[in-house]
């Protein structure tokens, strides 16, 4: 690697695009350690799953209504309502123990085992009782024919034992783990939780949540990024300040235990940005300076097989700086795929999104009637904009920015 | 309301639309009590939000560099640098004590209070030190002018007290949390989470997870809607297993503590289908049968202010009801909107989607090369199907089905 140049007080020397970073990040990403859970919605499968069983295991009645041999049914309709016997029934879990003959019916309940000799089921929207009218034994009359095969579910129609229900890095859905259970996998490999640690520094910051006091600010970092990290499937470790002092931030950076350290605040070019030079001294800053608009401070580096992120301790630079590296990392580090976890809609611009040549702008906008309108192209780093924005656009380095009516992808933050 | 009509082994008398379930759950909905908590993502916020604080509370960097009265660094350029005297510091937290006067610079970090006179920030990169290189106190020279008020963040340039932050109804983000940390407010009052029961009902059922024996099947159901009312935002009361028996029903829905409760399986038109008729004898049973497939034998109804689903025992018939009424239901009562929590694509069919005029259609499908392709319309009781399935379509109950190359919207399951 190139040899560490401090870049405290002069700047950056050169910077990185937003795509050299993200290909540096996908080089390094790799899975965390798998380990064995009851299946859970959200976690991602290390394997594919086959079925251990078949499901149906056995024939059964998909419908409510009577077994019967559908041939029986043959020529049934309203006005010449064919009578059946009915001999007994069946219900879910215990099986009709007799065979059912020529002309004859069992009442069978859905999920019910189909009981031998009938290889149909008619459902009782499709029958009319006389004698009784009650559903007891006695006769039951079909008003439509019902064709063998008919309402009833075959062996392993569902799941084939052997079969494939899920593929491997398989994000489980609710029915993936309502699968999951019908074939009795109790326990399934999953991708681990990646464990990220937040460590924030700057004097100036009081703890989430107080109340501003004098030239002090509120630590609006701390609770952004917990809470974004959750999102994308890290678990957040206890979060700690440092104080902005060399040692400090250099023996924090080494004694945590995590797979990812994010590091809010410190990172720049100023004398007090300790990070960087603690995270090269321990490891490798693989980048510290990116063209990027907000959060060109933002930095990463590997220390002793942890991922460090510098990310900018202005609030929404460092939300860019999440948004764009971190957050891709951890959902990449926890089995998941690089995207953002946004949902994007192509709008066109409302009025003119200005950026500028040589650096990725990361615009916030609204939408409204259709179309986009950036929030503060001037104050990039005020945090309201990403609280009043309903998304953001992300403006490539090459361009100069969009005209009014240019098409624009819009990552919605909702 | 009309009089109950026991349909067990009789079928539907007649089955509301899908819309009209709808509507008469909207009727019915209405948040959960509120409650008071730290501000976390995902919660729905009862009332807006005003900053009870200027952000800044001070004129600060927005860089780091020197604080400069902007005119002093009139006409500088890389060829004409412009000396400046540095006469102090400024940290974040620490403020300059002084006042700059004219060719004077204090060396200034981002988020650092403004000294006085100072009206800019000279970022460190318009700048080259001379003399002892170092950036001690000594001398610097600009590079290039800025003028007043560059760099510098107003009072109240990101929020001013008494603004209003967030709205009503927000459901909170990464980024709302950062804010009302940084304005202090440590307490927000929330829509309360919705609390969920499940009763499952199937005397064939084993416990979820377990191997399927003889002709017993293994509960898709509980965990599948256990992950369906997480991802909703309800919160999971223990689930029950109920005996098929109807004493037993009626008293686990009598005694059940819960906003919502859901009851899987024992809702159709079988013998032994005593949901129901308990809801009816308990409270209202408001809807039993929807023009749906699957999903048909679904029902609704109140029993002392309690919301009781009757969802089909069939697993891809549970998720369908869970996913149209259940769902968005729970999801209402935590303050949230109505649309079901799935990305949408609007896409060309690849082959004929085949329909029934009269009933909603819940279709899985897949999604390959920008194409919508049905997956098993037949089987509609198939739970394989809905984890095959890259999502759904729902065909509107006045349309035959939709012909290739005809648009549907398609419900994303990721």
């Amino acid at each position: 690697m190139t040899p560490f140049f401090d870049v405290r007080m002069k700047g950056f020397r050169d910077r990185k695009t937003v795509v050299e970073v993200v290909e540096l990040l996908q080089v390094r990403s790799r899975p965390v350690e798998s380990e064995f859970i009851r299946p859970a919605a959200g976690r991602v499968l290390v394997e594919f799953i086959e079925s251990p069983v078949n499901v149906p295991a056995f024939a059964r009645a998909a419908m409510d209504g009577y077994a019967v041999r559908g041939e029986d049914t043959f020529g049934a309709d309203p006005n010449n309502p064919v009578p059946l016997a009915v001999i007994g029934s069946a219900l879910p879990g215990v099986a009709f123990d007799g065979t059912v003959g020529a002309g004859q019916a069992v009442r069978i309940m859905t999920g019910a085992p189909l009981p031998a000799g009938a290889d149909a089921v008619l459902p009782v929207e499709l029958t009319v009782s006389f004698g009784a009218g009650s559903v007891s034994d006695g006769s039951v009359s079909a008003t439509e024919a019902v064709p063998p095969g008919r309402h009833v579910g075959r062996i392993g129609e569902d799941v084939r034992e052997g079969q494939e229900v899920l593929p491997d890095h398989r994000v489980l859905r609710p029915q993936d783990i309502g699968m999951l259970s019908a074939i009795g996998v109790d326990e399934v490999e999953v991708v681990g939780i990646p464990k990220v640690a937040i460590l924030t520094t700057g004097n100036e910051l009081l703890p989430p949540f107080s109340t501003p006091v004098g030239y002090h600010i509120t630590d609006a970092n701390t609770p952004m990024l917990e809470a974004l990290v959750t999102r994308d499937g890290g678990q957040i470790l206890p979060s700690e300040r440092v104080e902005d002092q060399y040692e400090a931030v250099r023996d924090a950076i080494k004694n945590c235990d995590a797979d990812v350290i994010l590091i809010s605040g410190g990172s720049s070019v100023g004398a007090e940005d300790h990070a960087p030079r603690a995270v090269a001294e321990l490891g490798e800053l693989l980048a510290h300076g990116v063209a990027l608009r907000p959060a060109s401070p933002t930095g990463f580096g590997v220390v002793d097989g942890k991922f460090v992120f510098l990310l900018p301790g202005n609030p929404v630079s460092c939300l860019c700086a999440y948004d764009l590296f971190a957050g891709p990392f951890i959902r990449n580090l926890g089995g998941r795929n690089w995207d953002m976890p946004y949902r994007t809609v192509e709008l066109p611009a409302k009025s003119k999104i200005v950026s500028a040549v040589g650096r990725v702008d990361y615009v916030r906008v609204k939408v409204a009637k259709r179309l986009v309108e950036p929030l503060a192209v001037s104050g990039a780093s005020i945090l309201s904009t990403a609280v009043f924005a309903d998304g953001f656009v992300l403006i490539d380095q090459d361009s100069e920015g969009v005209p009014p009516g240019g098409m624009v992808t819009v990552y919605l933050y909702d």
